[in-house]
């Protein structure tokens, strides 16, 4: 048993080190690769993902994870490795290893040509990458599953237990709780006066922000660095190295704002697992659900706060003294709350932003399901922006080529956004029990909050499942309605419902 | 043997996926690491470091190598190929695999070690490591050549045939014609007024002009990026991903100007090898020499020219015309041409330059050769310094910690500098005879040049060796007069001589 432990050790090692080499390969893809290599580039994440299938799938290995994940007698976090391995590996094995192959490659070429296409609207060049990556990832799904429905394996792949027919009553709910809410607002514009956010922040106090905010919300610097990009992410390789990304716009100071305590909220989950999980599958958030509710926490249920609002609003003034003259800490709260139906998710409003993944989770189900030709995909993605936010969409780049997403095969990733919001509120409403919430947000420093959530969350990694991290956190199941309560008091009071 | 050409390539393949990921993590290091990651990233290095050494030096590989390189009827392009491999497969096979492996993490760590080091001037922190890679590299030429001198079989590492003996008769030759022509120059240095170099140049308008000089040198960005570091350098990993970094000072112009347009010269090389070499170990340059002859020729023999100068120097007044306001194209050539004996090398100027890289040179071969304790290194750097080049060094950060080689294991690059620049100048005397150099650069487009390059050199990446390209080229054996030669005129006009 000592010498299969070993084995299982090593093996580990050796993937954690291609997982690593390939995911520092991603980051610079995003973040420095010139736009000619994309061939290159996909070559190699073909070899390397080949390398990490054949030794993970490999019949050694598996029968090491599956012996070490039956051995009663085996250390539990030992244990805990082997079952999460194995189910990764379930995934992965039932697909041929050249399909596979082929899928990290196409992933890849995909990726660049999205950017591309998003950047000169075009959707015919993007349309055959995006077919061909929703065949790969509906044959997968089968391979793995085939009784089962395809979107349901992936929304399981993504979330643990999540399904269509549990989605299906969420958003039911969202749409019945939050469209009358979100018509009132609308309704209401007027009150709120937002002009200032969108006047001239130069950049480099944009910088000087996001250091300010991360030294707020305790983010070590040594471990987290922080880039620019056109598309904000967060990735990291393990707790010693996390990095969070933005892009500045001059003339909308709340965008990167809100993207950098977002992206943080990630980073903090990651920088927090505990450190004897490093180097080993458990380290690193559970599921994506539990990551979007730190980051969706952060930015909305602290960052959005009137207290932490208040808080930080005398190192804006300080740094834009101009642009904020005659602004009280008031009026930036509201108006970094100020509901109004528009085109871009990144960029919504906490009380439109659900809309906006309803959208996205009615179309990839279809198109899953076949029911929907991605060559209809622009015209029903407009029709539905039309039919939930009431705008009207001008162009694909603003539109259907707006997130990277299912340009990295990501289909049934999109419901982890909604579904973070709701735990992040339940997880929330459990903090207020422990910790006067505001009264830490209203000092500017979030210490005691980071440490509350890596008590019951963050340290135990992947130890634990999203649903024994609600449950043990918050001593009931998931529920949204703390996220819909949450909604309808925080509007009702800015808006005077 | 058809199949075992294509078991050949596929094992190349592999090796080069490894190598390409090994590549981008290493520019991802000095790029964008956070500091804190460093004992995961040598992990993940000697990891897959240790896969390259076992694919290379596994006998099946190094069977198929051997049988390539010796099949008279093979393909020409592979069997050059598998000569070259079979070359590295020798420098590597010889060191124990744990021994390999240590040194490449034992490298990665040194590295960041070495950054901190320099930042503090704490060459205390470095010592230890810098003794570690030594004492690894020591040994490793002792298991490849047992009779041979360690330090010469080093040289022969980054260029074939070079020994010791030839660089003592060619740095004598250096020192005793252009220590003459320091000490002229020197007196002299009121004649030359580079004050305006000095004054403040905003970094936007800086990196206007490196897009605008690497359009000058018809540098493809969609093959090419530019990054901002602290210590510039290039990279590669094939030739549609090449990158050049640059670090902008506010208060010194000249700085990345130059630095711009030396690693461009790099860059051009990988740029314009032949396509049929992508992925093949032949892709790249030959030779560390030839390297740094392409580099220092566009920093030097053109960047510093007049001709090149008076083409570049309207777009530098219409970016900064209140910097130079009153300098001439001419006042402009003079000051970037100005000698003075300094303490950075990456700084100096042409005519000082080789004696920067004589003081490493002297050091490091006494290093490998047991006869200078390491502990005795800041000593020594000092005291050559002012033996050479008159200046005392006020630190260790600006003395024996400034340059990033010996921090990552390379003992025996930089005489490749000294080499390189007098390779450039016999090249420069070949292209004199088919092209008017100077009307071209005068151009500011420098097309031409590089074509020239291109034709006689770049495209053949590794297919011939340093020699076999100067013979061809230049019609003659390496010959370093042309190098002093160009210096003893270009310097004679320029202070009057």
């Amino acid at each position: 048993m000592q010498r299969a432990m070993e084995q299982f050790k090593e093996g580990l090692a050796k993937i954690h080190a291609l997982e690593h080499a390939l995911g520092v390969m991603q980051y610079d893809f995003e973040t420095a690769m010139p736009r000619g290599a994309g061939e290159d580039y996909a070559k190699t994440v073909g070899a390397l993902s080949e390398e990490v299938y054949r030794r993970k799938c490999g019949p050694e290995f598996k029968a090491l994870a599956g012996e070490i994940a039956h051995d009663g007698e085996a250390d539990p976090v030992a244990r805990r490795e082997a079952e999460v391995l194995l189910e990764e590996i379930g995934r992965m094995d039932c697909i041929p290893v050249e399909e596979f192959v082929a899928y990290e490659m196409e992933q890849s070429l995909a990726s660049g040509v999205w950017h591309r296409a998003k950047v000169e609207n075009d959707y015919a060049a993007f349309l055959p990458h995006l077919s061909k990556l929703l065949e790969f990832k509906r044959r997968f799904a089968l391979y793995y599953a085939p009784e089962g429905k395809p979107y349901d394996t992936m929304l399981d792949e993504y979330e643990k237990g999540m399904t269509t027919e549990a989605l299906d009553g969420y958003f039911a709910m969202v749409r019945q709780r939050l469209t009358p809410l979100v018509e009132q607002t609308a309704a209401r514009s007027a009150q709120i006066d937002d002009g200032f956010l969108y006047r001239n922040y130069p950049l480099d106090g944009q910088r000087a922000l996001s250091d300010y905010l991360m030294r707020a919300m305790t983010i070590d610097r040594d471990f987290c660095t922080i880039g620019e990009v056109e598309h904000p992410f967060t990735t990291n390789f393990s707790k010693h190295d996390v990095r969070i990304t933005t892009h500045y716009y001059e003339n909308a100071v709340a965008s990167s704002l809100y993207s950098v305590i977002h992206e943080g909220g990630h980073a903090l989950y990651e920088l927090n697992t505990g450190d004897e999980l490093v180097g080993s599958p458990l380290a690193g958030g559970v599921s994506m659900g539990i990551h979007e509710s730190q980051s969706r926490l952060f930015e909305n249920l602290i960052g959005r706060s009137e207290a932490f609002v208040g808080a930080i609003f005398p190192k804006m003034q300080a740094l834009f003294p101009a642009q904020l003259r005659g602004v009280s800490a008031r009026d930036f709260y509201r108006a970094v709350n100020k509901s109004t139906p528009s085109l871009i998710r990144t960029e919504a409003d906490e009380l439109t932003y659900s809309l906006h993944v309803m959208v996205r989770y009615e179309l990839e189900k279809r198109m899953v399901d076949g029911a929907l030709d991605p060559r209809d995909l622009p015209g029903e993605w407009n029709r539905l922006y039309k039919e939930y936010l009431g705008v009207d969409v001008p162009d694909d780049t603003r539109g259907v080529l707006q997130d990277s997403h299912w340009s990295g095969g990501s289909f049934g990733y999109f419901p982890s956004y909604a579904i973070g919001s709701a735990y992040g509120a339940q997880f929330m409403d459990a903090m207020r029990k422990d910790l006067d919430v505001d009264a830490v947000a209203a000092t500017g420093c979030l210490a005691p909050i980071v440490e509350w959530l890596t008590q019951r969350i963050y340290r135990f990694g992947r130890l634990k499942t999203p649903g024994e991290l609600i449950l043990e956190t918050c001593k009931e199941e998931f529920n949204p309605r703390y996220y819909i309560e949450y909604l309808e008091r925080k509007y009702a009071e800015i808006y005077g419902l």
